[in-house]
């Protein structure tokens, strides 16, 4: 059996590093090829750590590069290069299960890539589980729901697929909760920013993305009141302009959530050229680095998609 | 519904053919959004129109351009936009279902993709219509018996899995057909270039690749007797010689199969700095244009990756 890195994307979220769990499970018990384990591109945030204390989980340790250990590794909820571990092109790609746009990925070989229209990479995995006839256990399957609940936040988000929903309700009469009322306070224990600093709110879930030219950085946050960021916007927007030079990145949104009312403020900071494809994007005007986008939630179908097309066109 | 259209790779083989048609019945059968039409990037060839003959189906027509027509496609046993319908830029891909390498392939929303590393797209297009209860009707699994027949040379090819062997049994049965005998009689159909043009045996399953910044162009003809191809190698060669000139192809390499020996001969036009990675991928001397590939029958596991690396390092 050869060595195989499971992982998600960088600035995990809780379905990176809980589909890396799930996914290293399923492998394990579906595959004789591979011997998985479930590692992270960094540390967990307090939603995660909420999930993975509920059930009793270890967090994955930390890996910088994925070359030094394996010839193989294994992505999971992410397939864009550059939100991958840092050596990716020195290590091959044995599989990919995800739910995102398919871009800047490439295989000399063929693979196993499995990623559908849903909300969570998680239902993907348990599709899988149930056509290889692998049954969670409890913990996994808490942690599988934990996954759904963060990305679909609690079923509202946009990008939630009746899939979703159907497959959180199997899972959590395997791991016997009340799918509600964890949900809710999985998500309240990641909505505290003021134990956070401003370099932690504005990069801790920030993927880069590359649009036409550009190199935009869209981070994004979840409260449960947007002013607890907006008293700090000026502190806020200093890093996210510091983080933008050291980096390169030509624009860096910042999409602050209310899970309660599902309604999201954005801070911006970006050159002039850029601003105007901003706000065409979002069909509103950019007012002190600030613009308001009501009803957004999901920077995956409501942000990346009208920015790429007003950038690249 | 929203009307769209199902096709293979341009020059479309067996696989390519057949599973455009097979796809389109899945969809039709467990999939309440899309109306499905099967169609082709180019003419159907003499393998594939046994098939088509043996049960009793239709060719699928040929279209130039989808953007016209529809507003959405579905991609099936390629994802290179460059062996794509040409106007591929100006639709959505619903979905793609494949086993090739993953590469110039970019979509700005998630979507279905499923790949997996077996000998042909049928064998994934199998797994889904199982997971989704779909039974294909006999003339269908006939078809998808052809497609895999095709691709694995009948199970020669070492991109042949246990699972390709194992679908195309389940298929038999379905089909009402004797494995063998079928699968001789449809390679022995498409072996014979007698009938064919220098540039239909050169061109007939011919694809772009891009390695580092080249173009490579790599086509591949069966045959019973490789003399029946070499006794033509000046008109082949010449033609190929023009081809590359006309569509900028820094090389060409066009790989004659013997179906009955499981060995290769290739015959190779291109530049000198090129012709040096092609000896090194494949540890040979090009000798006349010629150089022997003992053992080869597979373009995508023993041509493409070696070729790749070779160029690319």
């Amino acid at each position: 059996m050869q060595k195989i890195l499971v992982f998600g994307h960088q600035n995990p979220d809780t379905d990176a590093i809980t589909s890396a769990i799930s996914y290293s499970y399923y492998l394990s018990q579906s595959n004789q090829e591979v011997e998985p384990e479930p590692v992270a591109l960094g540390p967990v945030n307090p939603e995660t750590q909420f999930a993975l204390d509920y059930f009793n989980q270890p967090a994955p340790r930390v890996i910088e590069t994925a070359a030094n250990e394996v010839d193989l590794v294994a992505l999971v909820d992410h397939n864009e290069s550059q939100q991958s571990v840092s050596d990716i092109k020195e290590v091959s790609v044995y599989s990919v299960v995800d739910h995102h746009r398919i871009a800047n990925f490439e295989t000399a070989d063929p693979i196993l890539y499995v990623a559908l229209p849903v909300g969570c990479t998680q239902t993907v995995i348990y599709q899988m589980m149930k056509f290889a006839g692998v049954k969670p256990t409890k913990e996994i399957a808490g942690l599988m729901i934990a996954g759904i609940v963060s990305d679909t936040l609690l079923f509202q988000s946009p990008t939630t697929t009746d899939q979703d929903k159907k497959t959180a309700e199997a899972l959590a009469e395997i791991a016997e909760i009340d799918l509600q009322a964890f949900g809710l306070d999985l998500l309240k224990a990641g909505a505290n920013v003021d134990d956070k600093s401003a370099l932690e709110i504005a990069e801790g879930d920030a993927k880069s993305f590359p649009m036409g030219d550009y190199s935009i950085r869209i981070g994004q946050i979840n409260v449960v009141d947007v002013a607890d960021v907006l008293k700090r916007k000026d502190e806020i927007l200093a890093v996210m302009q510091s983080e933008s030079i050291d980096h390169s990145y030509d624009a860096f949104l910042l999409v602050v959530t209310n899970i309660l009312t599902n309604d999201s403020v954005g801070l911006y900071v970006g050159n002039e050229n850029l601003q105007a494809s901003f706000e065409a994007a979002f069909n509103t005007k950019i007012d002190q680095q600030t613009l308001d986008l009501p009803g957004v939630v999901s920077r995956k179908k409501q942000v990346v998609p009208p920015l790429t097309k007003a950038i690249e066109d």
